[in-house]
């Protein structure tokens, strides 16, 4: 955690914060931080800055000054067919602390029904793991999370929108050129299942916009592609 | 499992590998094949290509037909801050299903002590882990591994002979110049510990021949980073 990052209704008095417990206890034992301390905190969809420590009987509470802007959001749009849950926890955090802010759960052949009626869909778990990844980031905006269930409507008539004028990019064994590197353009990247998209998903895809490139000649995890795909694809000044 | 990686020892006659109770269970459930079916498989640090299944009592054989060379190596080195075990295991089978070929472990101030004493160090253990990373990529290739448990001697005594002509890359926020990307030279990439190295670490890294990059204003898990600047330093043709 370099960020304590609080939602609104913990404020109990003008720039007063009151920790949860989770926060409370890291505060604590992770940080070992003393009253008077100064710790890294930011407020859930705004500015970022540092915070002052007091115990207030059992509570923990951060006198805050929020002066910085969060850092600025990657131009990436995730499109990512539904992992297995283990995985799909550990990506969620990947893609938040990587800055990605709009990502897409997508159905395909491949994707275990299961996968869909599992109770780490909730929307609040989901959100935890965003958090954590917001976190350990030091960002403060939370990603916008959208769960199509079905791949065909989906993209024929909700795809569009979310891509706009970006550069889509379809990461694919099949890809015909490699995959390029410190784009200066929006990019929406889609990721496939275990297995990879079928034929007709693809096709699907390409004929909404998307190009397919490969990253070198092995198969990835989805889990290794996204971070790898990420750094890849992301611009630096 | 996108390969199955059978050691020399498995052989039973000339170009007969019996399955070890991993790989066939593996291949009864997961892919579910029937006698006759032809899978992909290599022989640990050789040739790969494919193999047909037999079954012979409980047991499971291939044929195999190895006319393909391993894909080539990463022509990259990682120097990793040791991470604690649940985060080693899964790094072990990132790097190596990235391509990577050969890992130094290496001691920092913010690495646990306890880290070097627990099981997962023991050379079967990790070896386990590299072969699914190997197994997931369609590899051949074993990374060697090693453990240096001493910061300074090492690195003032063992880390030329292992960086040699390479490019040097240490990820640290302190970067002032950002990370490149599609290297064209042989790449040493340093990944601090949670935490990050320290000055004097840092110091002494620089002193043989390495320089500060950042990824970004965003501070990443080293399982995150690893990846991530992975694919961004690699060169694809």
């Amino acid at each position: 955690m370099n960020l304590i990052l609080l939602d609104p209704p913990q404020a109990v008095a003008g720039n007063r914060y009151r920790l949860c417990p989770r926060q409370a206890h890291h505060v604590d034992t992770v940080l070992a931080a003393r009253p008077g301390d100064t710790l890294r905190c930011g407020l859930l969809n705004g500015q970022r800055g540092s915070g002052v420590l007091h115990h207030v009987g059992e509570h923990r509470e951060l006198d805050v000054c929020l002066d910085e802007p969060p850092p600025p959001a990657l131009p990436l749009t995730l499109v990512l067919a539904l992992p297995r849950p283990k995985m799909l926890k550990r990506m969620l955090i990947d893609a938040a602390s990587l800055g990605i802010k709009k990502i897409v759960l997508l159905n395909s052949w491949k994707v275990d029904k299961s996968y869909w009626q599992t109770p780490e869909l909730k929307a609040g778990l989901l959100a935890e793991k965003l958090r954590l990844g917001l976190e350990q980031a030091g960002d403060t905006v939370m990603p916008t999370l959208i769960l199509a269930k079905r791949f065909r409507p989906f993209v024929e008539d909700d795809l569009k929108a979310i891509t706009g004028n970006s550069q889509c990019v379809l990461a694919d064994p099949s890809g015909e050129t490699y995959m390029p590197c410190d784009l200066d353009t929006p990019v929406t990247l889609a990721v496939g299942p275990e297995g990879g998209w079928t034929t007709y998903e693809r096709d699907m895809l390409l004929a909404q916009g998307f190009t397919c490139y490969r990253l070198g000649e092995r198969i990835l995890r989805s889990e290794t592609a996204l971070p790898a795909l990420t750094g890849r694809l992301m611009r630096l000044p």
